[in-house]
């Protein structure tokens, strides 16, 4: 029997949060760890829509932190689940900052997080695949794979000389364009 | 004149938390992003205590959630510089969680920050060069340039024929040992 | 010279929060001054998306709760501006609840909170008018003034007998049908 | 049998906050959902003691913020029950705030918040009737049959019509004296 | 000139909290140290209450916590400043609990905690005197300084053998009787 | 049969916290009700490791706050396990608080807590004995029966005549060395 899907878009998320004094560091800017924070929150409830499961977080991909984000700022997560693998799922999460007063709004970061849906007793259940509609779903459900292996070397899951797409990767002269 | 240097340990710090109610998910577990903002507060303070300087979170290198905490857990958090690029200086960090009353501690996760040391407007400061001792410094002070190449690639500021350090991870066989 | 104008849907906003143990009562539902809470912060940012101006909260129409919301649901919170009286504006505000797992979404209950645009000093500046597109956007702008009415009599600062558009609903047999 | 009596004095409460940081908007001044959601807390604890049970927050009168609470600045809530019907409570607060160091004292606000009081599985349950014994709680006992029209007529749960005390309001040319 | 007085009850502060998941162990218990936070802040109202100044707390005398307060209990924190002593004063706080569904009330402890006026720069300045009205004011009154002599001994800013009011205390064979 | 016994040293626990806006006064002081919660956390942390068991803070001598601690600062907070009398265990604490980019480190305070393991009805239960070690932990030990006096003797349950411990402490002429 063909397995349930989804469509990428039905789990799409979007949070707002204002930036508060004890969100800051002493130079009032927004500290990193507060807005994994959300980060993490915003993508599991996209992880949730998709899988109708309670879902605990499984990996963070690198994110590096562009620009500072100010006290008083209001911060845009929004998430969307990117490819599902068994139990598993991508979540892409994108984050904007908004000086509204200044009337500036910039783009701060982006990430990866990987969750896995559980049930009541924690176990590891299957979830819908995911169909991907625009060229930008499209992209990030191709890089999946290539992002999966690189988590699977970084946790010793797998060996390097396994990862074949992501091999091809390091083996090319160009810079990376998608995500 | 030769440039200012400490040793990696003098940066250590030991965080200490115990996991409440408002941490948990559904499952009474805590959530990643809870613990994401621990692990950015304590490596902050062992990268303030190697800069003497505010410092900013630069990047979070992957991590992955191996087991779930459950509430009432007490989570421990050490952190070290393990090496210093100019302003930016990687930090390590580990997790281990214990269930006391059930006398059970476990190795919950660990994960390499960066973090930039600026002056009182923001500007980049250069940090003191870090000086490894035991035999895990000295590993951990090796892989930081494989690690900042890798980050690199991933941020789009290094095309990955340029990163021969990390190259060469992917043309061994073995699988990683360190970290 | 004409003022300046602004759609009502460029000051819309969504807010996402999940249901927290500290949030509930001893039942777990929601305490609804929890949620007034989060109208507020949402609402005020749609405003100051409205006016590119710091806010502060001026009044609250009645709000009725009528379903609880329970721990662990997703509560989304949608706010835009309706109308603009010189520095002051009005915002509407839904709220809708997720119980994820169990794939269940109702609507909570909607609110109006007014804003006063003011400068660093903390004094009354004007704003944009708002101009209404959508069918909703225009029931809401034409009912904004008999509700600006109905609380300038409830604050004692219109005579009821003064208040000539409030007065027509009351002598209406009709259910009011908006909102 | 008579109905189980209590007078409203046995269900007042004193709430006292100090305004943090985290209270308050760029301005230094509480934020509004703050303000209501301690308004929330305080009338739950007087509806509960009135009844002795667990109450759910069912509806907010219009509040309006008439002066603002400055950083620092200890705010007093004093909520007491006006008025029973049924399983619902009308609860009345009234909020000051002090600048203790200037020794400024001031009246904030008031509010009626209603309460349901609910047995251990959420059903409404009766609560006894109030006993108004000093002017002050007489006049609000009297006013809470018109405040609840006004609240099922902004519900569309009563007929304009049919709400006899409140038509009488605004056919009435003197402005609204009491509360 | 004469000392500027206050009566005693001018400081008078009460404060409610309800114990809220957070601030419980995992036997649901309010842990104290939650309780001491809130102590520290009713009371450091009370101080600034007596003397219009910023206050530090200077110390916090034995407590002893008797009675579990359960998770939804309501709290009631009682304070009120007993003596003062040049810049510093003496506050005397009363914890109440109570399980309102249950309809059982209980005293908690009690406790003496001491602050100092201080200045804007943080130098201590000066407070009116107290006077005592009732019969527990005045026990308060007379027992403040023998509480001193014990902090000051404790503190090792005082001999033993100088603490003459703390030394009586040692040679009588009855029980303390008040507080 | 001999009872358990767990050395001192094996109860350690260093926590470590960074001062965050809404922990502070006006002055930008940390606030001691929030230095004592913190001091309860780490010492019932102790507690638990020393007896594996769920405690409940039974009392807290004497504390005085000396030196400010400033807004961004990093407190580390050290407990030990002092000594046990059946189910109780006094816990010694020590806070250091550190300036890091000023590169300065001060003593702030140190506090003895006691604590009572009981099972999961909340009754008492008896804990391992504690064996101490080093110098400090052999003078901690000595003096926590002295202290377990006037602890008695302050909470009216011993007669001060009985507590011959204590009572040569005022007899002697010389400031207290220990503790």
């Amino acid at each position: 029997m063909a397995k349930k899907q989804k469509f990428a878009k039905d789990s799409a998320v979007t949070m707002t949060e204002m930036v508060l004094p004890n969100d800051t560091n002493t130079l009032n800017n927004l500290m990193g760890g507060r807005l994994m924070h959300w980060m993490d929150i915003v993508s599991a409830i996209a992880a949730q829509k998709h899988s109708n499961r309670v879902v605990v977080t499984a990996s963070v991909d690198n994110i590096s932190f562009r620009k500072p984000i100010k006290l008083g700022n209001v911060v845009s997560l929004k998430a969307q689940v990117t490819r599902a693998f068994s139990s598993s799922m991508e979540v892409f999460i994108e984050v904007t900052a908004e000086d509204i007063p200044a009337n500036k709004r910039y783009t701060c970061n982006s990430a990866f997080f990987t969750f896995v849906a559980v049930d009541q007793s924690g176990r590891p259940i299957d979830v819908p695949e995911v169909v991907p509609e625009t060229e930008e779903e499209k992209e990030h459900y191709a890089g999946a794979l290539r992002r999966r292996q690189l988590r699977l070397v970084l946790a010793k899951r797998m060996k390097p000389a396994e990862a074949t797409e992501l091999k091809a990767l390091f083996e090319n002269l160009e810079p990376i364009k998608e995500d």
